[in-house]
């Protein structure tokens, strides 16, 4: 402010910012009411979880370039236009990987059965197996070490989940630093002659059962046959080695990799009435892994996402920015939904990009990108979520894999964070089932997305 | 006493009785002390642990009449052996049922998935399976009601465990509850026209995880075949049909049943100093399901008893009365080594019947057919039980399956209580493998066998 301003002018300063400030709480006011009747609207029904239970149990496993995942795109879609939503489907190609037969025994040990499964992409064995020995490492620094010994074996990456930081409710951290040999571990065998590689199943809870997920070749190297043993037959496979036992196993994974499909990401939105060419993004997947039916991962996120919408829409309320849902399609083995989705809108003027794909157990908060002001900014204006006991809101660099391209384009993200306790214990695995969710939980995950993305659209 | 003894007789009653109660107690302490010791040498090596590791690891699964079965006969004749222990097999005919295929999908439901497995002894269905809908009942009277209406169709027998039961750790009496189906429902359910039977499997926990056990056919009833879905898929077809779909399953098991096979029990014992034709009998069984690798069920009874006589003769102590260990064949599918030592053994005097067929979690007492008096000897005589947290006694009418002929006959039974709580999250499934037992509660568990055998022997 100037100093030779006179009085009156100060005051007429003062008057103004008071009528700006007063002006500004009640449009703050009024959207965060408009968000707490979203969120008591979400909460007052069981709309998502009907929605999921069509995706899981009348639909099932939706893995990317299966006809369940077009069925998934063709439902879904016929849905949002049901409920009077404007939607679309635009093109996304595909992997079409197909899961064969799966087994292995010990030929060492009285043809003892071996439970595994193989990881999303795996070539296959001959239709009678592999048989070879197993050489145990447990990081690509003993497998550097081992170098050509390796030639002819089966190399097994034993690295366990660390169960204390699963306790402690950092999953995702455990999955991160568990994981690594999933992607990469067998080209990084194949380089040293090894016929294949299995993991321990990355997981935080086993009946002997087996976690699969995406692995993907170095085309430098032969590509060999990859699988997941549960954590019960790794560790049977360690012992026997421990114990100073030549260990020969006999593996057949038969899967297959078809042609490429011809899929879709479904888009629906409600456009916004200020401001429309300004985009709060909300997504889940809708593909999944196909031995369970993918409840979790990431039947819930789309079905919060679809409910968000449903709602908006049901109530009347018009946000000003435009909210659009996108049901990713091919998160699990390709993220080309995700890329087709950037490589199409990417000139879009994107204010926020939200992804829920964490599981729906009761939400906690919200990972972001954003940090200081910017941060504080939205913790101020959704304090609706304080009822849902999901007010915490953590920096992270990622908030999600399909919305990625976006954020790294600079566009603000936020990944919903349902309790992470026991996501892992069902992730990937048969058991990612309907009844692992609860209709409640799923509805205050709901309420959750909808009052992020109704604040942050007002 | 007369009336008309004298005071130096009284006083020489008086003294004689002094006499034996000092000599009782003196006897009581140094079995007492005995007993203790053997508590203290169980607790001090993992020698029970090893045991159940060859048996499990080096072994595997020893599904009555298989090849691995007349391994483990074979092994623990020889480890006994090699400690010194008086030890030889008898003869026991057993059934031989081999698992074959076993997948299941809804024709009604895009081809989705459902896990399940036979139940031993079930007949095949046609390599390509019966195609069939399925039909709901909650109970042998709902059957009833349906009658014909079942004809041509799967019956379904949805009987939940009563979890909350588990909880208050009354694991069995929730096991016998729900158990009642898988024995008798497929001749059940013949009897009105039904073309296969599936139950829920009778389990506290899941991961899409199957269950099996026994069942067996009414000679009078057609033959039908009989499985058991998962929780997760028990549940699915639940709600597909609660929400009224037509339910319809193409059903694909193919066991065999092989001309049966002479196996064997395996009976050891260390003979009684004083009263060598009085036998105190410690028994688990041999066989095991062919799922999961028999580490609760029942490799850790075998592992105790056998190391209850190992530790025995390696200190030196020789009972009074003979203890001896019963290795028994056929207890899941058959009880025909129960029932052939019975027949063997019947005119022999059996003290007491301790059996040990209840996993290998921490132990906390003994169920017993003992009641009152008696009872109450045998709770002073075995305080040492204290050290463990294993001196609660309860009565009950049924110890174990293999000694229950001798029970019926009238010999004192006891039957270990681990802690039950986790027991049937792995009974009869694919994860009953080494990891679910601890080293330090399964030498608790041996020390408390030892513990009660020493003290009723002495």
């Amino acid at each position: 402010m100037a100093k030779h301003e006179g009085r009156s002018t100060k005051d007429r300063g003062w008057l103004r910012q008071l009528t700006f400030g007063l002006a500004l709480l009640s449009a703050t006011t009024l959207a965060a009411q408009d968000a707490d009747r979203l969120v008591t609207s979400a909460l007052s029904n069981t709309r998502a979880y009907e929605t999921l239970s069509y995706l899981t149990d009348e639909i099932g496993p939706r893995p990317s370039g299966s006809a369940n995942a077009a069925r998934a795109v063709h439902w879904t879609t016929a849905q949002f236009r049901a409920w009077g939503i404007d939607v679309r489907t635009e093109k996304v190609t595909v992997p079409h990987w197909l899961r064969g037969d799966e087994h292995a025994r010990l030929v060492s040990h009285n043809d003892q059965k071996i439970v595994l499964t193989a990881l999303g992409g795996s070539v296959a064995t001959p239709p009678a197996g592999i048989t070879a020995d197993v050489v145990e490492v447990n990081s690509f620094d003993e497998l550097k070490q081992l170098g050509t010994k390796v030639k002819g074996k089966i190399v097994y990456y034993n690295n366990p989940m660390d169960l204390e930081l699963v306790k402690a409710r950092h999953s995702f951290e455990a999955y991160s630093r568990a994981v690594i040999y999933r992607g990469t571990g067998a080209s990084r065998a194949a380089e040293y002659g090894a016929v294949a590689a299995l993991i321990r199943s990355v997981g935080s809870a086993s009946l002997r059962t087996p976690h699969t997920g995406a692995m993907r070749y170095d085309p430098k190297q032969p590509k060999i046959p990859a699988g997941a043993m549960t954590i019960e037959d790794a560790e049977l496979v360690h012992r026997l080695l421990a114990r100073g036992d030549r260990v020969r196993m006999n593996l057949v994974l038969t899967p297959k990799t078809l042609p490429d499909v011809e899929s879709a990401n479904v888009i629906a939105e409600i456009r916004g009435s200020e401001h429309p060419e300004e985009i709060v993004l909300i997504g889940g997947h809708l593909d999944s892994w196909d031995l369970g039916t993918g409840a979790i991962d990431d039947g819930s996120g789309v079905a919060m996402v679809m409910e968000t919408l449903r709602i908006i829409k049901e109530s009347g309320l018009r946000p000003k920015r435009t909210i659009r849902a996108v049901l990713f399609m091919n998160e699990e083995n390709g993220l080309n939904g995700g890329r087709a989705y950037f490589a199409a809108h990417k000139n879009e003027k994107h204010v926020a990009a939200i992804e829920t794909d964490a599981g729906a157990a009761a939400p906690t908060g919200f990972n972001t990108t954003l940090k200081g002001e910017a941060l504080e900014a939205i913790v101020t204006k959704t304090k609706t979520l304080d009822r849902l006991g999901a007010h915490r809101f953590e920096y992270a660099a990622e908030t999600g894999a399909d919305t990625s391209f976006l954020i790294d384009a600079g566009v603000p993200g936020f990944g919903l964070v349902p309790d992470p306790l026991h996501y892992f214990d069902y992730h990937h695995t048969p058991a990612d089932t309907l009844d692992k969710v609860d209709a409640k939980e799923l509805a205050q995950d709901t309420a959750a997305v909808a009052a992020l993305a109704w604040s942050i659209a007002e």
